[in-house]
């Protein structure tokens, strides 16, 4: 009576290793596990990954890298793209946690912590090359590398850049970034670069330099059929029916009575709703999958349950209550699923609720 | 460096009065906590309904019926929305959980775990008046009572509707729906009637019947103003800033640059995205709140970071890294986010993510 999500190790590593051959030996690929690796669970996804040969990894905030901390290795950095913050500076030592610096301010907060604790830190700058989030201006980037003693105890590891549209292979901007992202590392000549996340990783050599930081890719995500050639699946989900139930034309279905009934039929009750991450918006737009035949949702979807309709399956083939729908797998992808609700399947994979049972094969 | 959630649990007990107040003495009052009541925890939420005097709960699964239970004392009755499966008879029995029968199947299949545990088991029969979402037909419920053996080991104790469109007052399908209700339970006088989610209790006596069941009103979420008027706001949010950035003229904000600045400014980057249940859907659409002056969402939503923009702002009130803006709060309700995100106040709820800080207020 419960989902189940499937989450494959194995193509989780094969993923990585297959993007990691994107690019040459002496270009390092990193792994994004920010918000719960994507949803599925970074205590796991992370040591997998390190087996896979992984050294270098990124999350959002200090909380998350602390608990990446307990699962990873020493031989690993983690590097913590939210920046940094004085308030927990002696997490950020005690945890071997590397900030991604993103400001003037946040830089001379680190500075302050080298000085405090009498050590040499380690750093990421961030330069922002256009997408006007988080990142140093050319201007600061210049201030900074023209002043050695406002970074006096930071060791910079790399500096590093943002693509913003980076999925789209053909658009002008990739490149006019990358330019931008040049521009600013010409001043730290002797500092490792890192630009590209998983689109950038397709771009090729050019969008390469010391370190490639794939996210979505290493869990399936494919913006176009270029990644779609070389990556797989990571993530299956099905569902059990509650009930199978007659139900007669001109009757509504689900909140609203926003769909009216054609004809006669049966429709399926399945146990899956927004609370389980299965967007809202799928309401009257997404399908699930019986024996690989599209069932369209009809109505809302509730809370707690979505409600199909047979009418592309033959009724021999009719499912009874217990059997499991695919709503993730071989005939819908996360990116599928994501175009139906009218988003990317990054949303598809954080918002992954916690009532499923979760299954990690390896 | 984190978001902050609080939930305000005198508030919670203050909305359960007030809703229990708006039906007789004779009619009960239960609180549905299904999803983790509503995202903002059940084993916290239940006992303190408990305390407010809440003596019947609804969840949707076994699963969380399980857990539910260890928190609530046994002079409570815990109700499984999603009806009964066989396979986990054991638990109902064990932790006292009492299934809303959807089908003539799970009837079946509960009749049976009463036979083989020697039992007289309570239940709830679940009639569907118009939803065509979970629920026995008219047909079905006609024969049920027809058939006394077919019952034999189950004890009734509710028979209940679900109403499609209660928070919509002058909705005519309301009075149609209590109508097909009334016919159904008409085949079981001597059974207790709940009809009335958080809308149903808001339309007057003749949906009270014996047992009103709010979930959504407890938390806070209106759907009108009547409802407003009565209500207490449950849940406040809010974010810290990452950075406080100049940015120029004719440049674009966010992933795919679909927001182009309309002068040089400055904009605000704040640790909340949509792995925090932030909707995607927010982008260009929503606000944050800052000093009760609104702050509008600028380019897509992030994982883990939106932009905001200034503009409302006198130059002097400007904040700085570090300071909090308000997501949730005064100035913006669970229904004015989900309004601008375009969904309901429950989406919100349930999707509000596991990085924040939570802080229960007694």
């Amino acid at each position: 009576m419960r989902g189940e999500l499937s989450i494959d190790l194995s193509a989780l590593c094969a993923n990585y290793t297959a993007i990691d051959a994107l690019s040459n030996t002496n270009c390092q690929t990193a792994a994004v596990v920010k918000a719960n690796a994507y949803g599925l669970g970074a205590s796991i996804i992370a040591p997998a990954l390190y087996q896979a040969g992984a050294r270098c990894f990124f999350v959002a905030t200090v909380d998350e890298g602390v608990a990446l901390r307990e699962v990873l290795p020493v031989d690993t950095q983690i590097f913590i793209l939210n920046g940094f913050w004085f308030a927990r500076g002696g997490d950020y030592i005690t945890y071997h946690l590397t900030p991604v610096l993103a400001s003037i301010y946040q830089v001379e907060q680190y500075r302050a912590l080298a000085v405090e604790s009498k050590r040499v830190l380690p750093a990421i700058l961030h330069f922002d090359i256009g997408m006007n989030r988080l990142g140093l201006s050319f201007d600061e980037v210049k201030f900074l590398s023209g002043d050695a003693s406002f970074l006096h105890g930071v060791d910079i590891l790399y500096v590093m850049g943002h693509l913003s549209s980076s999925e789209e292979c053909y658009n002008e901007t990739n490149e006019k970034q990358r330019l931008r992202f040049e521009g600013g590392a010409a001043y730290f000549p002797n500092v490792k670069k890192c630009l590209s996340n998983s689109g950038g990783a397709f771009l090729g050599d050019a969008f390469h330099y010391d370190l490639v930081r794939p996210g979505i890719a290493l869990y399936g995500g494919c913006a176009h059929a270029g990644m779609r050639e070389i990556l797989r699946d990571v993530v299956s989900l099905s569902v059990p029916i509650l009930q199978v139930k007659d139900v007669a034309q001109g009757d509504f279905i689900g909140y609203n009575e926003t769909y009216c009934i054609d004809k006669n039929k049966k429709l399926l009750i399945l146990s899956i709703g927004y609370a389980d991450g299965f967007l809202r918006s799928l309401g009257n737009a997404g399908s699930l999958y019986f024996k690989g035949i599209k069932l369209p949702i009809r109505g809302r979807v509730s809370m707690d349950l979505v409600i199909c309709d047979l009418d592309n399956l033959d009724e021999e083939s009719y499912p009874k209550e217990g059997d499991m729908v695919e709503v993730l797998g071989k005939h819908q992808s996360i990116d599928d699923l994501a175009h139906d609700a009218g988003t990317i399947s990054y949303e598809i994979l954080t918002n992954l609720g916690h009532r499923y049972k979760r299954l990690y094969l390896k």
